[in-house]
């Protein structure tokens, strides 16, 4: 029983070794979540099998049935993992995001949920998707990225101010030159703000267009610093990545010896 | 007295050294200024809260007299800095642009104004949320941004350059080809050149669209060579903060001793 | 004879070591698959040269002959080169992708086809652009890409799904919100996924558009997220590339001798 | 009246060494340049001062003239740089693109033109603006601009090849999904391509949506895969710029001598 628990630990944690990347029986149930997740999105069309409801139903009850067996494994095998061994870190694996999402995800199961609520209980699964960051591999290449970005905050927030003072610029500018022709559209400064962000962000529906020679000129410049931002906020991204991958080298390499 | 003269100092001004990068008072200044700016935005739009126009105003008035009582502190405690002491040090802090922001601010407490004249008068609030720029360490990222794009001046300008050789040649060909088609759209070059500003940022709106095969090729291309130097544009920006962060490295390091 | 198929050779395979990059051959071959693509494409234009439909036909297919001819070549020079000399090597060389594509290519000259079948096999010649990756240069630069890219696996898998997560939580929201208000749009996940994948990647038709409040302030926030997401995206490329240059450059050099 | 000569060719000639990078004469040319590509632009649009066509005709007339008289001192302060002197040098300075295109410039004045032969004419005038590449650093920046694209010749040639197939492999798709549903928009592979390009660049002017599901599920990987391959093109302008930036380091700094 011993030796049981011991391989099913070595399948379901990431952090237990396993000699791959993704463990065989963690690929299995990483195919479960996206066929969960497939089912969830496809039942809230209904044009798609509508003479299967009751098949669909079935199959999204078993993989959640699936999921409840998987997570009471993992409570099994928790306390074979340093960290979450004893009562405290018992407490500590049940209260890790990851473990409170497996939970919420069996919601359905016990209780009957309808339209919103249970459209809602089913996207959850998604978060399942995250738990891939636990690998430790995974997590030194977030750890990395966070850390190359943190030491560019402020180059970063500056970027943001400026994105945003721009935006709120030709929101105003725009309300107050085609706020009495389109009254709908740039009738006031929020409404303004809808089509900056849409042009800044160089989306560009349609709904929201000047029609003045001066509302023009604006929304041109308007959507020229929007991608002079977005270059500026790229830019500083890739040197900082650029930059924390040398650091990286050098610290490997250590200094030289005299 | 003097000693709250000391500790007002501590707080207002980001150069006298308080340990936290923005003080608490300094944090309770930026929220009240993101609120008179949500207020200023909002009001604009009459659907918003129809009925408490008024609690709307008093709130507005009540942000503005913290204004006034913070910019009275702000000349109190100027001639603790020593670049601000003394008579023509006070009149370089008041000369200066981000206390003259601070003094427009005020004006609608003093003068009425009605429509588009008090809406400007709003917005300059959000040129408030730039004093953060006054934190040395954000001066000196920016400062390191600005260095950076210097010492590549000649090709952010030489790609501006062809961006805009692009942009014309684009409306002039659009102008011969679908003038005669169009002539709301293509009637004359400035009209086509809100085609070409609107497809070379990839914008899109629609409401401007080449209908002939040959004006459609151009199109294309157009499309094409504004992808081509928005990315031209980005990797000059990316290299140039990637090249200024390692000459600060090296300046950091100094040279090997022999 | 054999200095026939020797200098053949020389001309037909990239890694036989022509001086030139792309032997002048090659070039004719390369100048023949562009025009039969081209003849490809502009033959289902039914207003292209109307009554000079079959000209267009037997230019094909003596574009095809042509290619006969040459694949035949191909096998008659095959043997020269070591790796498919012999039997054996015979059999690697024709199954190939590159032999197969060839191969391919012709079924249209043994086997009347119409419609949306010729279009197909009409299509399939573009793939013999792709032989120019067989220059060894050029196989080199992919390699050096590929590699680049693959040591940074992670961060661009990390990304992916950061990115599949927003686009499923934008569609979901939009659902909830303006699932009732515009049904064909929002009326379900699949449904509002087009909408969130036009927005993530700001093409911006126009055909799906949020209305409500709500709905476009979670557009707006998608928007912007879509292009931190393909920033992000970006910056990892370029300090892959960056980084496996260096690396090239360092083992060029070499450790310097003491 | 060589002392004249002396000081015109130090103002007019760029490689003359005038200690400002742009002389105060040839300020005032591209300030006419200008001037004079505006009148260009803005006369083709009727709506502009309609009553005072002449006035503007005259004032382009008169910058013509400018032109010849600035072109006329040209020609004869060219022998005073040796790469001009004597008249092979002449004929040199005579056929280089820059005096073509200032010859070309002054046609309106010698010839009657009417309608867009007149505007052809007329935006010639923006070419002059490229003469700023003669001056000597901007000539360098951009020589070390094509040395480093030069580099990186097989990735971008890959990268293009590689959209190139992916624009053609979309719009055949949808010419087989969709072009019975809107023979309009999808009834040819021609047709098709123009969609493919305005999604590819993430244009998406909303004249050509996909409407069935398999064409929607294409458009989103199609779009996804344009965002990918700009990505890829913008990483490797700024690798190769960066790399480049470090070889000009190196190249300064010299070899450590022993």
């Amino acid at each position: 029983m011993g030796d049981v628990r011991q391989r099913l630990h070595l399948q379901l944690d990431p952090e237990a070794g396993h000699p791959r990347v993704i463990s065989p029986l963690n690929r299995v149930v990483l195919a479960a979540v996206v066929a969960a997740v497939l089912i969830a999105i496809l039942s809230t069309e209904r044009s798609f099998l509508p003479d299967h409801r009751d098949l669909l139903l079935r199959v999204d009850r078993g993989i959640l049935l699936f999921f409840a067996v998987e997570l009471a494994g993992r409570f099994w095998v928790a306390g074979l993992n340093p960290r979450h061994a004893g009562i405290s870190g018992l407490l500590r694996f049940t209260l890790r995001p990851s473990t409170l999402t497996d939970m919420v995800v069996l919601v359905p199961l016990f209780i009957d949920l309808e339209g919103s609520w249970l459209t809602l209980f089913r996207m959850v699964r998604v978060l399942r998707l995250f738990q891939v960051t636990e690998i430790p591999a995974a997590a030194r290449a977030i750890r990395a990225f966070r850390s190359a970005l943190k030491s560019h905050w402020f180059e970063l927030g500056f970027t943001g101010v400026l994105g945003a003072g721009l935006l709120l610029a030709s929101s105003v500018a725009l309300y107050l030159i085609e706020g009495r022709l389109q009254p709908d559209i740039f009738g006031s400064v929020p409404r303004s703000i809808w089509w900056s962000v849409v042009t800044f962000t160089t989306v560009g529906y349609g709904d929201a267009v000047p029609i003045t020679p001066l509302g023009r000129v604006i929304a041109g410049f308007h959507a020229i610093a929007g991608l002079a931002v977005v270059a500026m906020f790229t830019g500083i991204i890739a040197s900082a990545l650029t930059e924390s991958v040398e650091e990286r080298d050098k610290q490997d390499t250590g200094p030289p010896s005299p």
